[in-house]
Parts: structure tokens; C-alpha cells; sequence
């Protein structure tokens, strides 16, 4: 997906939504349990009842890796199923090695074709530096979303160290290289809404970036400090919220339940697009 | 497997090889692209060709995962296959997310009820800090490999920043903060052998943990020079090569010649295990 097509999405749905789907089969309603794909039948209902006020989907993958085999079936048809909708779809995945193995990344999430999967995003660790990250950014219209900020409490281990050369903590070291790798037509990065009061430094550093903010919700971030440090003015965020919608419920209104919170949120983000934004 | 049990096989075997299993299917002989799974087909005569000369396998997830569904059953019929010999297992994923997700990508690789995948040990990314990290260290005789000084280009973007407070280098704080998290039974550093002379600095501030040392043969790493810098007195050092030995030829003789690249590496560490440790 193009830039100016996820801008216009956001536009139309008046929402900047982003629904994480780590879907956990001890968590969903006891009556999916017995279906042959309980986690994609899940996915399913929670896709049909938000979808109107989403954006964004972001499959974890680790939720699905831990089933093998038959979870990474769930994940191919929760990502073909979401193809369906007009929405943004996020790889969860935190990946990151040398470039020739990148690259096979790149084609698991990207190339259907080869893998099955066709996500518009991927979550990209860092560490490992440039050619690390640039062979997700050689497939069109794909996006790397790299690791920043993150919202957990071991962000504080690495993420704040100062650089004796430039002064810059490293998390800034990661937005400023990264911007020579590529642009904010196919890059974004995850800060998390943990941090509200760091959004603001990093949108100096970023102005034109979307951001991805996890934490919402279950995590404690708050989404009018969000939006206030972090909007720019073509939106220029995707807020994610996971267990505080998908597993609004556990009963059999779960999908209902779950639609009604993605749409408080919705309207929420409806109300702080119109104040803030030129929309 | 515990510590004294890699050490005894180390000593058994006279080698401290890890075989990568990149398995590219286009590099793959061309009588294997037939079968059924041509991957798990050309992993299973690498292994049985191999296993008398290495003491570890590695198979890199990212060239299972490009191939959606059928590589992750490749992957789990190459583990499965694996642990029928007497040899360590690394899952190389380069995985690390928050503390919950984590869990579950522990439990995709450590626990085969739920997905089929009995690794020893996996790669993981230390960006996110201790909260990412522990979750696989709760796994007994399981070890995590942590990402530290990388064989590739892209380490020179952020792995050599010095921290302004403690003098340290990035990669130094990693293992540093990391000796909280784990110890050398259950832990162990990826150091590139791209750098030999920075295996002299890590190991003295790592002096009884076992290092993974990828980057020998195809990435121009030379093993003399690892031995010389990493070795200690009960080996600790695994030293991984994935394209010179699987690729050694690509006809029909493709089993036996990396049979012959493992033998002759596994005599050169026989030899450097005999002038070096106490073996």
C-alpha cells in the first residue's frame, strides 16, 4: 500500500486504529475450541465485527509460531482472510539478520507466491544495522516498521544509552541512520505509548513519519497524550490496541464486544483527527 | 542439553562445528527438486553425511519461512530428524519481542507438544532489553544465543557506538547487563568471526561462556584466528559454516563433498583442540 493510500484509508474511516491480533488459544471463548481452526475462526468473527473501524491489522507472530506447523496455517489464512478488507496489514515479526537472510524474510511476508503470505508491513529489530534492514525496502509499495522505543520495561536496558560522539541515545542513533536507508514513503517506526512524552522528540527527528504505537490498553499508554506528541499532519500514526479489544469479552459475545471497544476507540480517534488534523 | 553434556560431546567427537542450514532451493542439486520436499530431502543427506564431524546444527529460520506452510514443515521434519543424533540444536530466528510474546516464540522452538520444534538453543536480538530475553531462559537445559557482535556490514551502525556514561561500547553493554539475566549454562554470545581480534576483548569479559562464531568460509572469517582469540579451556566456541560446507558442490556428489568440508574442518579443530585445550 502507497502512503497516500493509507492516509486516504485513515481519511475515510476516520480512524487510526491498528487491531493486534495475538491471539491466544487459552483466551478465546470456549465454544471456538473445538472448531478444526479455533484461532483463525477467532480471527475471523474479531476481523468481520472491526473492520469498519480499523485501519490496521497486525498479526503476532510468535502467537502463531508457537503452534508450528498448524499455526502458521491459522496465520496464511488470517492474512488472506484480511486481504478481503481495505485495511493495512502488519507483519508482526521483529525480524533482522544479515542481508542474504533478509531477504528471505522479505519474501516470507511479501512474496505470496513463494510463502502465502502478502502483508503491506513488517516489524524490523534493529541491531544488526543497514543491510539488516534494506532488503525489505527493495519490494515496492512494502514498508519496514523498525524498532525504536519499544513499550516494555527492558527498552530502558539499551534504548537509553547515550552516545559519547554525537549525544544522541541510541534510539536516536536508529531514527537518524535509518533515515539514509529509506523514507517516510515505505518506513515507519514503533514507539510505544508508554512513553508519550518522548513522541514529541522523536516527531522533531521524524516529522513526516508515521509512527506505530503499541500499548494502548493492556500496556497503560494513554491515546490523547498519544495523539497530542505524536500526530502529524497527514495523521502520521497507527495506534495499536490488542488485548484490550480482542479479548473484550471471553463469552460468546466476544466478536460484538470486541467490535464496540474498537469503535469507542474509533470514535475517539474520529474526534482527534478533526481537532488536529487538516481533515 | 546441559553444559557438561556439549563439552563431553565436543571432547567425543574432536570438533566444535555448527553446520548452517541455510537450505536455498536454488542452490540445491537439481535431482532433489523433484521429491516431494526437496529441502528436508537435501537437509537429511547433509545431516547423515555430516553428523560424524559437527557437534551442531543451525538451520536459519528465514529460508524456511519464505516458503510459508511448507517450509515451516520442512523445518519441523529437519528438527525432528536432528534430534534422533547426538547433537546441539540451534533454532536461528533472531527472535525478541515483550515479555508475553517472547514466551510464546520460546515456546514455538523449546516446547515440541505444542509445536513440534525440540531445539537446544535459539538466537535472540537483545534491542528490547531483559524482558525479552528471560522468557527463553525459563526452559530448563535450554540456552539462548544472544545477538552481540555481528559478522555483518550493517554492525558497524550501532554495535560500536560507545555509551557517554559507562565508556562502554554497545555490544559491551549487552553482555554486560546480560551476565544478570543468565549465566554460562544457559547462555551464549553470537561474535562474528569477521573480527577475530574483538573475540579477545568479549572473552574477557565473558571468560566461561560459550561463543557461537558465525561467519568462517563464505563471510571470509579464518578459523585459526578465532581459535586463537576465543577459545578457553573447555572449548567455548562453536563455530558455524553454512555455505561452504552445504554448497560444496551442487551435483549429484553434493552429500559427500560437505562431508569431506566438515571432515577437513572437524581435523583442523581437532588439531586446535589438542594444542589448545586441555583435551
Amino acid at each position: 500500500m502507497k502512503r497516500q493510500d493509507l492516509i486516504a484509508l485513515i481519511d475515510r474511516k476516520k480512524s487510526f486504529l491498528c487491531i493486534g491480533l495475538d491471539t491466544d488459544i487459552s483466551k478465546i471463548p470456549a465454544h471456538l475450541r473445538d472448531k478444526e481452526d479455533p484461532i483463525f475462526e477467532f480471527n475471523k468473527a474479531i476481523i468481520d465485527a472491526t473492520q469498519e473501524y480499523a485501519v490496521a491489522y497486525k498479526p503476532n507472530f510468535a502467537f502463531y509460531e508457537c503452534y508450528g506447523v498448524k499455526g502458521w496455517q491459522s496465520l496464511t489464512k488470517t492474512i488472506q482472510y484480511l486481504n478481503r478488507f481495505d485495511v493495512f496489514t502488519i507483519a508482526d515479526a521483529k525480524r533482522g539478520d544479515i542481508g542474504n537472510t533478509s531477504k528471505q524474510y522479505a519474501k516470507a511476508v511479501f512474496d505470496p507466491r513463494m510463502s502465502g503470505l502478502d502483508f503491506d508491513a513488517i516489524t524490523v529489530a534493529p541491531y544488526m544495522g543497514e543491510d539488516s534492514v534494506t532488503p525489505f525496502l527493495e519490494f515496492p509499495d512494502k514498508w519496514v516498521i523498525l524498532l525504536t522505543l519499544t513499550s516494555n520495561k527492558g527498552a530502558d536496558d539499551f534504548q537509553f544509552l547515550t552516545s559519547k560522539d554525537t549525544d544522541s541515545k541510541f534510539f536516536e542513533e536508529v531514527l537518524i541512520k535509518s533515515l539514509q536507508w529509506g523514507d517516510s514513503t515505505n518506513m515507519m517506526y514503533v514507539v510505544g505509548a508508554t512513553r508519550p512524552e518522548m513522541l514529541g522528540e522523536i516527531r522533531r527527528l521524524v516529522p513526516d513519519h508515521f509512527l506505530l504505537v503499541p500499548g494502548v490498553g493492556a500496556q497503560g499508554g494513554d491515546l490523547q497524550k498519544v495523539a497530542h506528541y505524536g500526530m502529524n499532519e497527514d495523521c502520521g500514526i497507527l495506534v495499536n490496541s490488542s488485548r484490550g479489544i480482542i479479548y473484550a469479552s471471553s463469552g460468546p459475545d466476544f466478536a460484538e464486544r470486541a467490535g464496540d471497544e474498537a469503535k469507542k476507540m474509533q470514535q475517539e480517534m474520529k474526534l482527534l483527527l478533526h481537532s488536529i488534523w487538516k481533515f
